[in-house]
């Protein structure tokens, strides 16, 4: 049924060329810039163009990444999960150039063919940098290397049913016992089961688990991260002691298993116990690391950085979208013609392009601003970014916090809101998955 | 999975009642009014109350209307319609006394159990009235018994592709043919193929159609209705000349099939314009009634205040979901104890209600206000029109048509933000769609 419309058993009156692409090229035609030059502008340099179009060929050309969002809309949860996770296989079978690398997984993200791909996001932008931040040389030996071939998938499990951003008062106990030389990781409480980490539902064979440590001296020891193995590496069933799955439908992101996690009294070694800022020794004394215990916020700065470039793609596909429908809808602003019951048949004239009013222009107008001011935005806090990454120059912290933070906060709520007026901007067809926008605003929102 | 919290393996540590069930308990202890009066206030008399408590007693027994929103979000959206069309067809078996029926209605409509039902709810809200708005006593006598008692199934069709809320340029044309006695119905254009109207995707054996009338005499008649079969009764395939189907996912509203129409040059005979108005006589000519045309508009005044009403619901729905959330989660607002890495394991003081904050009252309880106040809008609105309905005195139309359609525009705008606020309001837990919000959301925005 879906194809019907072309096959269509009667001719339909329309000229060769639609009016909606006539209309289209009159708009492009009276462009007062030269594309290419802002394309170069937008993308840093030539190079990068001309990879990015490299890129979209192979991508449009390959059967499995080549399909758009619309096609997903068609999907049920499960299978859009399971779509994800062979897409993000496939992304890796393509085994790219590593100065390709950054290019390819920038234009995945904006095209939507890794569209906030499943757990592998969560386990390449929080497990194996917690990992890297937080683990001492030789857990980054032991776990790197699996993480990054992928041999263990991991996850990052924070958040409590009961408890989110307040982490001083999350519930998960890891209690250290000498004889054995284990910690022994418990949730006491219902609200003290992990739930929302994405990976957790289905993905994920390990997690970074946050839980309040106390040392054998009985004393407590603060919030420490231990790696701890989840599902058995070739069943993929959950190992003694662990209770977990998918937490269920949410607004959006069906292609993230955010899941639940209780721990009954798991053991894991004390090696597991990520130990860069903070470690327990086998005798059982707690000792503090001369290291700067600020860096092991950097986890939070990677995801500012990446959400205000996501702000950024989500309004400039908003208001593509918008613009885009605006220029080929006409309502109104012209005579009704033979409307009024008794005049004669004649071709009525096009009514007006809505996005001829000024009513459509002073709301679509400045988010079409907004969404390029938030991508340079965008991009100086990714060279300040790279910068103190590199350096690791704590100095340039309290500053690059203060930025991120900010810029965080306005600028995904400038862009759910106003993802969710050019939505309205499209009239009805906004509503429809086949517009873009609800899935759009779904997870921004 | 979904049950595994339930079957623990290791006891978890909490009191026989749970803290979030002794603050609701709390909460309510607190109330400085009488909840009954207040409920007999709210739905009109104690006679209401009373029916209202036995219906729900019904649905709650009854296997397929008890269950509630959150077991249907874990359904495909072929799923969702086809429970919807299952639970329409329960309501009509259940066999109502005639005097609870509109009760029933509303409280299906509250409780979700018919939420936004299926093709019904255009069938029962746009269908039957506007033959009986339209229909000439004839029209009336040979349809009506025909819909009422479902032997044939109805939808409205007058939203196109290219055309929405300027009804005077919509292009489906139907011309008047006096040698067959027959009107040619015909969507000329793309952008002429009827889109959106729900009903029409799955459900709908017959439609309304609205289409530009042209006479023998080569003039332009305007819009008319005509009633046009769709579907074989037998084998509820679409007929010659029809194309039809589901337009595919939207924001919400799984349980209506929106579809799409192209109508290739399909015959109806004469008697199938709704004629109360307009009519088309044997010989070609065009007569106007000297009824009043502007009672014409009479089903957007119904939908008018039927919208109003669902203003009120989705806010009333939203600000309970959100306050007794509110209640029961704690966050901040308590020393933290021994968090910072030194101190003794101790039980830490409760953290403070959210309620207790005032940025979340003053975002909660305008809208709890809100809500409430639009309810004795919709009330007194649905009071005058049922007077109109009843003496059918157009006098009074000018008034109800300029405060139904300003009451419509403030009050599902102030429902949209407000749901999303209330959604919001719940943290990270309003993003789940067991909160119940981004349900009433995508339905409401």
């Amino acid at each position: 049924q879906r194809r019907s419309i072309r096959a269509a058993s009667c001719a339909m009156g329309e000229k060769e060329m639609p009016q909606t692409s006539r209309d289209l090229e009159a708009e492009r035609a009276r462009t007062s810039f030269a594309p290419t030059e802002l394309n170069v502008l937008l993308r840093g340099d030539a190079h990068t163009v001309e990879a990015r179009h490299r890129l979209l060929a192979r991508i449009a050309a390959d059967p499995l990444l080549g399909e758009g969002r619309l096609d997903d809309s068609f999907l049920s949860r499960a299978e859009r999960f399971d779509k994800s996770l062979a897409r993000m296989r496939r992304v890796h079978e393509l085994g790219l150039p590593k100065d390709e690398a950054f290019v390819a997984t920038r234009l995945f993200r904006e095209g939507g063919a890794l569209d906030k791909a499943g757990g592998f996001g969560l386990h390449t932008g929080m497990f194996v940098p917690t990992i890297e931040l937080l683990g001492s040389d030789e857990q980054r030996a032991t776990w790197l290397p699996l993480a990054r071939s992928c041999a263990i998938l991991g996850a990052y499990a924070q958040t409590e049913l009961a408890h989110g951003t307040n982490l001083a008062r999350l519930e998960t106990t890891a209690t250290f016992d000498p004889r054995s030389d284990t910690f022994e990781l418990h949730s006491p409480t219902v609200g003290s089961i992990k739930w929302w980490p994405g990976g957790l539902g289905k993905w994920a064979t390990h997690a970074v688990v946050m839980a309040q440590l106390t040392t054998a001296d009985g004393k407590a020891r603060g919030q420490q991260s231990f790696i701890v193995q989840l599902r058995d590496l070739r069943t993929h069933l959950p190992l003694p002691g662990i209770e977990l799955g998918d937490i269920g439908p949410k607004m959006g992101y069906d292609r993230v298993d955010n899941g639940f996690l209780r721990l009954c009294r798991v053991r894991v070694p004390r090696a597991h116990m990520l130990c860069r800022h903070a470690q327990v020794r086998a005798d059982g004394s707690f000792v503090l690391s001369s290291d700067n215990p600020r860096a092991v916020y950097g986890t939070m700065l990677f995801i500012r950085v990446y959400l205000v470039e996501e702000a950024s793609l989500a309004l400039q596909h908003a208001t593509t979208i918008a613009a885009r429908y605006s220029a080929v809808r006409r309502q109104g602003g012209a005579p009704t013609g033979a409307a009024d019951g008794g005049g004669e048949t004649r071709p009525p004239p096009l009514e007006r392009a809505v996005l001829d009013y000024q009513t459509q222009q002073t709301r679509l107008l400045p988010l079409i601003a907004a969404a390029y001011a938030v991508h340079f935005a965008a991009g100086a806090l990714r060279v300040r970014y790279d910068l103190f990454r590199a350096s690791q120059d704590v100095r340039t912290l309290p500053d690059l916090h203060a930025t991120s933070a900010a810029l965080k906060s306005f600028t995904t709520s400038l862009a759910a809101s106003g993802v969710e007026t050019c939505r309205l901007l499209c009239g009805g067809h906004g509503y429809s998955h086949a517009s873009g926008l609800p899935a759009l605003y779904a997870e921004f929102a």
